[in-house]
């Protein structure tokens, strides 16, 4: 089975490619070989049973796309975005991306001759869900983005679906919960908050906190979602029909519910560490969110997220910080 | 006010024109130049008391939508499209047309300089919409087409969304109901039967009809058609907050009430002109087909279409038989 990778460098990305290099397998399948492509360099791959190439390339431009099909990737894994800040900031670059880049993949699947189809699996996100939202948001919910970053991935959607029912490739797209609890430094995203003050303190550093106690999020860890995409990848698409896209599950968690799970974690002394600053600005965006979705087709289908914030909490030690706490 | 019509040699953007023709205005604001737009030539337009220029351009080819703004229209009606049966078999076209040329004339109002925010009426569709429907379909109904016309369309309402969020244009999106009693020749379309069976016995001639009298489907007149277009042009688009599409009103009807209509109409002699000719793939299509909508926002915002399948045949006779019957 040939991997084709496109955006590689991420931080899911990257933890999608350890994955597959530790499983050397997706699903059954053993993997043959394994293209990397990002727009800025990927990280070296650790040895594994297959053959790994990585490419700086940009999906976007005309014939790129092409190129990567030289070797017919049974499996495309589209992970390639413009993020939802960056998206709202520069309109034409967020286009170019989320949409031209998307389509321009789709199209390139599509110009091969033959009975090339392969599976597509697209990262979308729940921000193809705009307000006004239910408490818990179904699966029949209607799709009206209230940001850019959002449209272009109910776009990109969109065309999956009928380039699936028009026969040219087999694409399941999956709607990612925001991911936590993110590893690295302090993000200044306006959805950064929720990963800080779990993992600043979990390393003994202050985190603060902009927002009250009472907001409520949909999340997933990382390894939740690489499995997503593993699952989206392996899973029989014929029990999707047409609407290709899903809901993925995730843990629906107020802040304080956080908190607390870092308190049975981790200790008072851990808690300490986050400090409020309520930010006007932060709340606002906050505000539009989700904060709970019903994602009952996912589940039919077999997809799985952790429990509760606990075990989300749990699965950043035994990822990022070898099983034990460094305090 | 400066009137811009994109698709103006279509049916409805004929009747679109010479509607505005006539009223010499659009809501309370007297016209001062209109420009028609189509790629095939536009008929000539009766006299009335504004500038009418008419070009033969094609919207989606590089410039054009540029050229077509150097007058600043205030209103631009966006009609052009192809049709979804050459949607489906031309996938390149359908998406070149429906979709690239709607991005080219939204990109090209976006790129002119200073405080230009026009008003743009894109005609969409209940193609928008696909199975499973409920047996009355409402506004919160999601958009899962089931054609690539319906998908273009999906498309360009959100295009339609975000550049009016964006501050860009102040889109209103109106999805048709099936026009009904098309006028002119019999239509080959898989939904042609509907006016066939009105339209044609009116004028003493045989029509063949595909599906059974059970078959239920969602209608509305060109007049009301048009009245959809010019009330979407004037009403306070502030009232539509962020999601600018709208179902617009119709008349939900079966064969079997069409044909009853008739003949309170026209008579047992017009009926009988109607023969029965099923055919296994027409009635296979409408049957992915909505039947009946609650326009609930739209009905709000003040759209009217007609009661009933009477009134549509009446609204035929006025407008294409000069008041009355030939038979």
């Amino acid at each position: 089975m040939r991997v084709l990778v496109i955006g590689a460098a991420g931080m899911l990305g990257q933890k999608l490619v350890e994955r597959l290099a530790r499983d050397g397998a997706l699903g059954q399948m053993p993997i043959s070989s394994m293209s990397l492509v990002d727009i800025v360099p990927t990280p070296p791959v650790r040895p594994c049973p297959f053959d790994v190439d990585a490419m700086q390339l940009d999906v976007a431009q005309p014939g790129v796309a092409r190129e990567l099909l030289a070797r017919r990737p049974d499996v495309i894994f589209d992970l390639a975005a413009v993020v939802s800040g960056e998206a709202e900031a520069d309109l034409e670059k967020g286009y170019r991306v989320n949409l031209d880049g998307t389509r321009a993949l789709f199209d390139a699947v599509r110009a091969v001759d033959g009975e090339y189809r392969p599976r597509v699996v697209f990262s979308s996100s729940v921000a193809v869900f705009g307000p006004p939202f239910a408490e818990v948001i179904g699966d029949d919910h209607p799709t009206t983005p209230a940001t850019s970053y959002g449209t272009q991935k109910a776009i990109a959607e969109l065309l999956l679906s009928d380039y699936t029912r028009r026969g040219f490739l087999d694409g399941v797209g999956v709607r990612l919960p925001t991911i936590c609890v993110r590893p690295g430094k302090a993000n200044l995203a306006a959805s950064g908050f929720f990963s800080n003050i779990i993992r600043e303190p979990l390393h003994g550093a202050q985190a603060v906190l902009p927002v009250g106690p009472e907001v409520r999020h949909w999340f997933a860890s990382p390894r939740s979602a690489v499995q997503f995409l593993v699952h989206a990848a392996t899973l029989d698409s014929q029990a999707l029909g047409h609407q290709r896209s899903l809901t993925m599950p995730g843990v629906s968690a107020t802040v304080a519910m956080e908190i607390e799970a870092l308190r049975r974690v981790a200790g008072d002394a851990a808690v300490s560490l986050i400090s409020s600053q309520p930010d006007e600005a932060i709340a606002r965006i906050v505000d539009g969110w989700p904060r709970a979705f019903d994602a009952r087709r996912a589940h039919g289908l077999g997809f799985r997220a952790e429990q509760d914030f606990d075990q989300i909490i749990h699965v950043y030690i035994e990822d990022e910080l070898g099983g034990g706490l460094n305090t």
